[in-house]
């Protein structure tokens, strides 16, 4: 087969693909995700269900591939709020506001339903930990946050802690990533 | 019936009860929650099965009374950490520390078991954020922690930055204490 109709396949897979995560998305923020099924997708999108079976064996699947889709955008507006800003501090700040504002807008439930225990989320976490534990140690070295207690523990006290946004308003949330920082620089 | 007859048989009953439970207890400790069966509990106790099927109508029945008496007594010793000391600031304390060490203690895997979301832990932890809350307003009037956040934010910070205590030394969970315990007086 010619190269363009490989990219034409390709593009079109991509498109079913991004369709239905998009579709999935949708309707786990109206009706959360213990109700989705295959046949709503099939309706928001317009695809058939024949087709969407080719693309998912079922809706745990569609919901799965949505959630590493989330998972992997977060990391990224993660990374995207550590690069921004030339001091320490401001770098680990921006990026402690960005997971709480995660933590946040999360759909209840989602823990409950299971994703969450997929290899992909391990991945993910020891990543994140990974990356704030490294700018804490940037931080710390800067004179900025504190410098008794290793980066990985304050790492691992920030992001647990961080987990409350979920229940707040979000005036609230600002005040809990304030309330976390000034822990880190007592 | 006499009444000597009735408080024998309800004593009984809490006998093999709490035999059951302790049996648990030992087998989730030493197996993990996911791998505790009804044989094992019988072997364990030296109650017949027969007579344990009569108390509990599977392991998930066990494992549930099991988990309800635990979060009792986690209450009762947050409780009774809360009594001593006279100042808020060291009851305060006090209360932050036991809690880190139930979630220090906490066997991994409970939460993705399911226990957690009984209706008996959502209990719980209203009471225990209730709890921690009137702590801190009393130790913020006496001056001791910070009084620009509310109370109950303060809480929701405290017990989920206090979480990140499960996977760690018994030397980071009292350095994870005090910094979380900085978070509420900077």
């Amino acid at each position: 087969m010619p190269r363009l109709w490989n990219d034409t396949i390709a593009a079109h897979r991509q498109t079913v693909r991004d369709a239905t995560l998009d579709a999935a998305e949708a309707l786990v923020a109206e009706r959360g995700l213990a109700s989705v099924t295959m046949s709503q997708i099939a309706q928001t999108t317009g695809i058939g269900r024949a087709t969407l079976y080719k693309y998912f064996p079922d809706v745990d699947a569609v919901l799965l591939a949505w959630h590493e889709r989330q998972v992997h955008r977060h990391l990224h507006s993660l990374t995207q709020a550590g690069d921004g800003g030339a001091d320490p501090a401001g770098r680990l700040r921006a990026v402690l506001q960005t997971y709480a504002g995660i933590r946040h807008r999360q759909p209840a439930g989602e823990l409950a339903a299971g994703l969450h225990r997929g290899a992909h989320v391990a991945h993910a976490h020891q990543h994140l930990r990974d990356f704030v534990t490294s700018l804490i140690r940037d931080a710390a070295a800067a004179g900025d946050v504190r410098s008794d207690i290793a980066p990985d523990e304050l790492a691992a006290y920030c992001l647990h802690a961080l987990g409350a946004a979920a229940g707040l308003s979000d005036a609230a949330v600002a005040r809990l990533v304030a309330v976390t920082y000034d822990g880190l620089r007592a």
